[in-house]
């Protein structure tokens, strides 16, 4: 492990515990019994600790790592291209940073009104909603929606069906893509409380399903949580998002910042999970344009007069790849 | 066929005969033996004529309607939802209008330097070039770029290779989607002959093939070239863009609009198609979602009980569309 760990000083670590996860930048791995990492965070509760800090090497039972790319650019979160890569340092920072920040809204004030304005100007949205394990017996408690670039955070416990009536239903109705884990029960509830009938939907559970059908040939019984899928596709440990069992911490109010930032976290994952979710599904498509751009291009000059004439063909080759899992 | 020519007055309609296409709205089609039309457009040629014209109905070979939706709302053209849906006959009317103005750039002044800026900022963008057919040996004649909101046709017969060094290539080289109809000669040509790698492409052809490997469960042994790909994805008739065969119209200079016109209709629908082709190749998880969206909220109350407690699992329905062709 020490080696793996030297390997990424200075990259984003989590390590996990029984009971936490601690985010941090190791500084040093070289003592047999513990870790000396900076920059900590504590998961789930989100605490940050200044200075530097000793863990003790028994206790971790996994690390993950997200790689910075130090490329100096500015990281657009998420990449239809990289289907199969974790979210980068920059990318996790970018977003973690948004849900420490989010626009939190309990009275529809001019605040409200520029939210819905900014959010029905976007093409594609996370979105979440808490308190919603009944369906349609359950009050939503705290809908939250995000945007790329910020996280509104709608206090339905407060607002109510007003939230809805002046413009959270014309959003989740219209042509905006709406990437949700698991609409089932949101849908039951949005529907049957709220009268709303969403529409134009991404379900990322519904993805995870396909992707592994592609993989494995078949249906599984059981669906992903979002804990699952934040780290199959994305790196993220699984506990910095929510399971939905500790359902009664959102009806607290005043919701305390670390409340808020829980979950935040739980909508801010939800586009760049989509992205290597879609991209997974048309793995196959980019594989057969791969060939088709270096067939001709990286073939000697006879190979390549050989091609020109069989143009109006389907590369052999094609069919090679069909048996190859993507 | 007449009641769904009468069915179809104020469309858009093609009447394709052995020679020709006549693009047209019917206004009288009770004559036996003619169909009376307004505002003709022949193809290949594009020709527009004013006034009213007659056809008899035993030279017309085929139909093709394209519908509009006549909503008074501006027609975003392309929507990845529809993925089985023909262009509207708004869509084509604003593709066409483009394609008959397009932006002809043959030296590299500030107009040449205004179309890369502009270009740059696309995420997809789809290209066309005449005079490829022989891969590596060919010089490309005619380069056209469509945007969404123009057509560019740049004369690399004039320019050259200083089209590609003064800002093309970075285009081509870059991170904007390139939607290419069969990209194997076109690779193979910007490699050798003007240091264009190609990234970032989706090819059509080889989404089609794809599709067809989704229905059929095989890849065929031929692939579909651009008319096909329209007329089967799009509705469009197959004379309204060209075959790769008669390729000596795009080296005569001057270019006479006629040319420019047919060069700009072989670009102008490559995006419509790639929506198309991306949502069928979605279709299943299309479908997956709208069963999570209906599952809970269409079913009475004792039904609806019975699922929330069983949110972790997959539902049995969604076995039963396994075995729908999508």
């Amino acid at each position: 492990m020490d080696a793996v760990m030297k390997e990424n000083y200075s990259e984003k670590i989590f390590l996990e515990t029984e009971t936490d996860t601690i985010e941090g930048v190791i500084i040093d791995s070289s003592d047999d019994k513990k870790f000396t990492l900076t920059k900590v965070v504590r998961y789930p509760s989100g605490e940050e600790y200044d200075g530097v800090y000793h863990y003790c090497k028994d206790e971790v039972k996994n690390v993950c790592v997200l790689k910075y790319i130090n490329s100096g650019n500015e990281i657009i979160c998420g990449n239809s291209s990289d289907a199969n890569h974790f979210l980068t340092g920059e990318e996790y920072d970018r977003l973690i940073a948004l849900a420490r920040d989010t626009v939190f809204i309990d009275c529809t004030n001019s605040l409200f009104g520029e939210a819905i304005e900014t959010i029905n100007k976007e093409t594609i949205i996370g979105i979440d909603a808490k308190g919603v394990s009944h369906g349609r017996q359950s009050d939503i408690e705290l809908f939250s929606i995000y945007t790329r670039s910020s996280i509104y955070q709608f206090d339905i416990l407060k607002l109510g069906r007003k939230a809805f009536d002046s413009g959270l239903r014309t959003i989740l109705n219209g042509t905006i893509v709406k990437v949700i884990h698991n609409s089932r029960l949101l849908s039951d509830c949005l529907y049957h409380q709220y009268s709303v009938k969403l529409e134009n939907v991404f379900d990322t559970q519904v993805g995870e399903l396909m992707v592994e059908r592609n993989v494995t040939g078949k249906i599984p019984d059981y669906v992903c949580n979002l804990k699952e899928c934040v780290n199959i596709f994305l790196g993220v440990p699984s506990s910095l998002v929510h399971s939905s069992q500790d359902d009664a911490m959102w009806s607290v109010r005043p919701l305390t910042p670390s409340v808020m930032f829980a979950a935040a976290r739980d909508v801010v994952f939800l586009l760049a999970l989509q992205e290597r979710i879609e991209a997974r599904l048309l793995s196959r498509l980019k594989k057969g344009t791969e060939l088709f751009l270096t067939l001709v291009r990286d073939s000697e000059n006879d190979e390549a007069n050989f091609y020109i004439g069989r143009n109006h063909l389907v590369p052999k080759q094609f069919l090679e790849f069909e048996f190859i899992d993507v």
